[in-house]
């Protein structure tokens, strides 16, 4: 049978990742896919570069319309990135009704309700492993391998850069910045880290997730989103004594009410495997109500774990090349005209357990008051720790865990006890999970 | 669109699961699956305690060929486990053109080859997600998620018996058979525990994997199979000492000469998840080319995590029901007439580190002899322990730990120890893999 052809649009890290796997491993994936699958053309702008990068009997041009206009091109490879010109030869390539596999999960996180659609209406697919925590088959897990079940939450560790980061911050007791600066350094964080350390990427990957998890569109713009620029390296400490790690997590839940979808710092009992997974590494815990809690694990990032991704995804469409649009794996695992309305909750609504530090001054009286005001909006407390003061020091920090708690009612709490004299710093406040 | 309409054949423990989310979730997979699903026969000797399960409007019969022969019913469960009658009827349900969904690894690691290739000319297919590690997706995993790959290895916790008695044995420092008791008392172990606690289960559900991984035809009967019934508290203490963990590992690796495939107790380095992996829970770790590591997390048995298997494989079905035979994922994850006839090795030849303990006499000259034994047949030493001998005790403990070894110059090594006048009891050895 002739060989599927693939065109790639960028070439640089994970486009490098995908031609080199796809050469390696041919004999390997003819064998599962019952199909070469060949890429036979690549856009880049650097075509000097990218020609270096594949041989001789691979086409290679400038403009990724004329991989879009090429009739022998059977499916399209959008390695660009970003919502600009991406999102225009995504749509373009719809129309075209070449299938897509993705790995921009900015462009789909933002954009995707009108890209699953048009697909839809073009009897395409647009398949994105690659997208969320890159070699790990997550986004099939929850779309086929967990489909007898109502999820309830998952939970995940889906930025290699902000986990290496916060390794190093544990290990070593350092601080932010100071780790930052080693993370660019070794690779492992850009030039540019705003997207990684300000959570917006794992916010990207949550939003996938939340949306085939639960049947909901993908609405990124309702994600709250919160990074790791703040984490003072005392709050690892103070959460260490207590029996936990803190690690960014891209988080959703389903309540009565609606869908939890957020991402930021969260204190995980030290016991969980999640709690273990160090580096740059990601890590996945979703909780079904038949399967019970089960955890992916695996590379988030880098050429080929994510090469792999894409070239699953390139092996899923070529086994089903022919078969019938309405019965192939629906884009958000859901059916289309089956999606849910379900709301994203405001963050005010999200219940969870609390960490706080306090910097109280410290003379009689001080905890009365913080636990009065706590028991005045019903939080309770789970536990507190008072570290003695120093000779001769007059403040100390006060650390309290909360059960769980409505964001909105702890953050009233918050503001009541900042306007407490005794209290002489900004309050800290994490979430803490635990995740069981 | 018409119910997809599921026969059951045995409605035990997996069966009463997959009975009750398939109602409870029935909205949620209908959307998922753009069909409903639904049980609407069941065969079981029992048939009052089976009418007790099901509702009233499902048919109820004792004899299982009577579901197979109704032309209304899609899909075939098969739960009744087993060589015997569950071969015939998986066999007739193929010959009469049913999709078959089993939870049946014995019987499928046994006469696998035979089944599938019935279902490949009649174009149906048999799904047996449930088969291994309960809920987690790991077949799914293996079979799609990861295609890119050329998978080098993996190695599972795939037996919650056996791993719930090692995580009791570690936690409580209490020997084998107590700890036997102990779960069986608790459900954990049967009232015949053989199949769990000799291996047997575990080497099933490894040769499963190893196929699917390899692209060769299941072959339980090459499979090196042993238990943890011979496991002394002494060792997993040792173990702790040096760094490591004890696990009963379903392990195969692909090396140059041919597949290693086995179930043993290894030594797993105490800072892998897989090692962390505790209690009744399951957990496969795979290594691919491209990906690299990556492992799989959840519960392994039990009647709803078993279950969500048994209805992702239906779920599947549906999804793809119309779809050509020629296009969809090969039951074995490689095209019929492409698996590879790459040999079994026999386990001489595996190669794996080793752990050691010989009980020795307490003089002078010992370690040379044994060193010299292994220095003979270019054993090398990674590690040597050797415990402190109790006041007026005349022998010790020595404990070795070995680099990379070919297992029958190990075993000749052993022979030549133990005959030793010095070395006073049988030579214990366990298998150890860094899993890295």
């Amino acid at each position: 049978m002739k060989p599927i052809q693939v065109g790639l649009l960028g070439i640089g890290t994970v486009g490098s990742g995908t031609y080199n796997v796809l050469l390696r491993n041919e004999e390997e994936i003819r064998r599962r896919a019952g199909r070469s699958i060949r890429i036979s053309m690549v856009a880049d702008l650097d075509v000097a570069r990218a020609k270096s990068v594949v041989g001789s009997d691979v086409e290679v041009v400038a403009d990724a319309r004329q991989v879009i206009a090429n009739p022998e091109i059977d499916i399209v490879v959008e390695l660009i990135g970003g919502y600009g010109i991406a999102k225009a030869l995504v749509m373009e390539a719809i129309a075209a009704g070449k299938h897509v596999v993705t790995a921009n999960k900015a462009l789909l996180a933002v954009h995707g309700t009108e890209i699953f659609a048009a697909a839809q209406a073009k009897g395409v697919v647009v398949a994105f492993e690659a997208a969320v925590a890159g070699g790990i088959p997550i986004i099939k897990a929850l779309r086929e391998g967990l489909s007898a079940n109502r999820i309830q939450w998952l939970a995940g560790i889906i930025n290699g850069t902000t986990n290496f980061i916060l390794s190093e911050m544990r290990d070593k007791g350092l601080d932010f910045d100071v780790v930052l600066k080693e993370a660019q350094r070794l690779g492992y964080a850009e030039a540019d880290p705003t997207f990684d350390i300000e959570g917006i990427d794992a916010g990207h990957k949550v939003t996938l997730m939340s949306a085939i998890a639960f049947g909901i569109p993908v609405q990124f713009d309702r994600a709250h989103v919160e990074g790791i620029t703040k984490l003072a390296a005392a709050d690892i400490t103070y959460a260490e004594q207590l029996g936990y790690r803190i690690k960014l997590l891209g988080i959703t839940k389903r309540r009565d009410t609606g869908i939890e979808l957020r991402v930021h710092p969260t204190l995980v009992p030290a016991k969980r495997l999640l709690a273990n997974v160090e580096g740059a590494m990601n890590a996945v815990v979703v909780h079904g109500d038949a399967v019970g809690t089960t955890l992916y694990y695996g590379k988030g990032a880098g050429s080929e774990p994510t090469a792999s991704a894409v070239v699953a995804d390139l092996v899923d469409i070529t086994r089903l090349h022919t078969a019938d649009p309405d019965h192939r794996v629906p884009h958000l695992a859901f059916q289309p005209g089956q999606l849910a309305a379900t709301p994203v909750l405001p963050i005010e609504d999200v219940v969870t357990s609390f960490y706080l530090r306090l910097q109280v001054a410290d003379q009689a009286g001080v905890l009365a008051k913080i636990t009065g005001i706590l028991a005045d909006r019903n939080i309770s407390i789970d536990a507190l720790l008072q570290r003695e003061s120093a000779e001769g020091e007059s403040k100390t920090d006060v650390i309290i865990l909360t059960h769980d708690t409505r964001e909105g009612d702890m953050n009233q709490a918050i503001t009541a006890m900042q306007a407490l004299p005794t209290v002489l710093a900004p309050i800290v406040r994490i979430r803490k999970e635990e995740l069981s």
